[in-house]
């Protein structure tokens, strides 16, 4: 474990980005956003990847020039084709689409085809915030998920994140996985050696299993939920509504054939679209009631769940994104702590570049 | 146990809500969005509640003659104001202005207060099918579920439905409490005096337990999840948000100050809003993509996840939508089973407004 600024890792970030051909812009947008996952506490979904989506440049099938576009629109929706570019970037992008569209027709939804993992939803979703508006964010996955009753891999982790803006109170601001645990999670696990609580995952027989390295044998995650006693048809609605916004509203590969994250996976064949799919929304509040009513309630409205009662041996409530505020003010100020082996996973794509870490 | 023709239960539920005053018109409506619950076999919104609703009438907290209007709007978004009416009559009402506006923008949202229970979400949601919409509908409801480290009830089991055409499958049609179990469920195994299955409640304490009359022993229902380690906090955001875009966007009540279902339960003191909340929204298909491109894709989304490899013991994988769809069919050829409970409580309705069932 070592601690790294948060200066020091986007200096070397952006360097990476731009080394493979980004613009100064592009590398700088992908810097934040990776970043974001970091200074969040979201480990699995930071630096520990940068090296991933090099790799997935290698394979070119992320194109570090894209020319993102608008390829349909009304005044209040869009379908953004990310030229096959790095999420990071694409995402920023079509968020802005939709925010433009909510500051002129009160709420904006842009759905996205062509576009490779974007990082963290909630980082996006957070845009729209400044502006007084709700954020909302989702992206479909590579297939790791089987629905209920199934054992076959159909689904991503799909997450979906929602930002709400309140007044003295931080925002609201929900990121989940759309499974029980988030694969993330499952990897902390395995790097740990400790197995995964039951719910998880199951093996390729579709039994229960707690094997955190499950997926290497042919087992697959659960729905949040877990099984069907406990609403996992709930997680398997969930990332489904999320895979057919993302992917079948735009013209993205979807289901089963989402292209997968690691570059050695080979791409599925006869994808029914293009690439990885996501969905935007921003929603303007004073297209519902004046800014300054809606941030009171939701002032009460935080304060009053903060204020209920705990059960024993815990000792508040907390609020969607409290723990990540949290986390992300602390690192910014004391470091990132890096695991050993992302360390020597910057430090070979250091060697490649012949740059320092 | 009594099976009754839909006619019949149409006819005499339609008397009811004409009795305790609705036009004609309002009457349809209501009766219609009760019954499809009964057909689509969740009893426990159905004819079953039909008693409950004439109460809050009774107890003035339901206006059988509301003066529904949109408070403010603009191009995509509406407030609208229920005026106390029944939910089954407010919420047609607010999806159908979703529906003009996404005529006209591509997509339309409402937030609704001042409003009362409104069946089941999914029938709302669906009447954007038949426009090549996919549609959106949630409501808050009376505080029933403890957030993930809590013993308080503060939030309703705030259902969130999705509907999505498809060409020549049935539409995808997701309806689902954010809780592990829908409240209907718990009353089902009050009735048959069973346990309930674990994470699903807990006891005032915050203890795990099976106690299906848990309820009323100041227990609490749990966040989809269950459990911190399974993602109860993702079904607390879930509930949260459900919460907030339908009454804090709207200016209705919220959390545990939404007004409760059953009428000897005291309105909260100091509500911070109106009535309970709803949340409607219209998406035009081809505000996206071209809508036969998009039905055709949803075609092959629905085929496949159809084919996905079952689980030994399990027939096969189902889409969001097809118990209650096959149901409905069933329901409507061999008629609807009731309780004698339902019965006796039906009897005694058609009594007081000498009627006969």
């Amino acid at each position: 474990m070592a601690i790294f600024s948060y200066k020091r890792l986007y200096a070397f970030t952006h360097s990476i980005f731009k080394n493979i051909g980004c613009t100064e812009e592009h590398a700088a947008t992908a810097t934040v956003g990776l970043l974001a996952a970091d200074l969040r506490g979201i480990d699995s979904h930071g630096v520990a990847r940068l090296s991933g989506y090099v790799r997935l440049w290698e394979a070119k099938r992320v194109n570090a020039k894209p020319g993102i576009r608008i390829v349909h629109e009304t005044p209040s929706t869009a379908v953004v084709d990310g030229d096959a570019g790095l999420g990071l970037v694409v995402a920023p992008f079509a968020m802005q689409v939709a925010i433009e569209k909510a500051r002129k027709v009160g709420t904006g939804w842009v759905s996205v085809r062509n576009s490779n993992h974007f990082g963290i939803a909630g980082h996006h979703a957070m845009m729209a915030l400044e502006q007084d508006m709700i954020g909302v964010a989702m992206t479909n996955g590579s297939a790791l998920v089987a629905p209920t009753f199934s054992i076959e891999r159909m689904l991503g982790t799909n997450p979906i994140a929602v930002a709400i803006p309140a007044g003295n109170q931080p925002p609201f601001v929900a990121d989940f996985a759309t499974t029980t645990a988030a694969n993330g999670k499952l990897e902390i696990l395995q790097r740990k050696n400790t197995d995964a609580p039951s719910g998880w995952v199951q093996d390729k027989e579709g039994n229960p299993s707690t094997d955190a390295n499950i997926l290497r044998k042919q087992g697959s995650m659960l729905p949040l939920g877990g099984d069907r006693e406990h609403g996992s048809h709930k997680g398997y609605a969930l990332g489904s509504i999320v895979d057919i916004f993302s992917a079948v509203l735009s013209g993205a590969s979807y289901g089963p054939w989402a292209p997968p994250f690691p570059a050695y996976v080979p791409i599925p064949e006869n994808m029914p679209g293009e690439g990885l799919g996501h969905f935007f929304g921003a929603m303007r509040i004073d297209a519902f009631r004046p800014a300054e009513d809606f941030k009171k309630h939701m002032d009460n409205w935080i304060e009053r769940f903060r204020l209920a009662k705990p059960a024993e041996g815990y000792e508040k409530v907390l609020i969607p994104g409290d723990p990540e505020r949290e986390m992300e003010s602390i690192r910014m100020k004391e470091g990132i702590p890096l695991e050993d082996s992302v360390v020597a996973d910057l430090k070979s794509l250091a060697a490649k570049y012949s740059l320092t870490l």
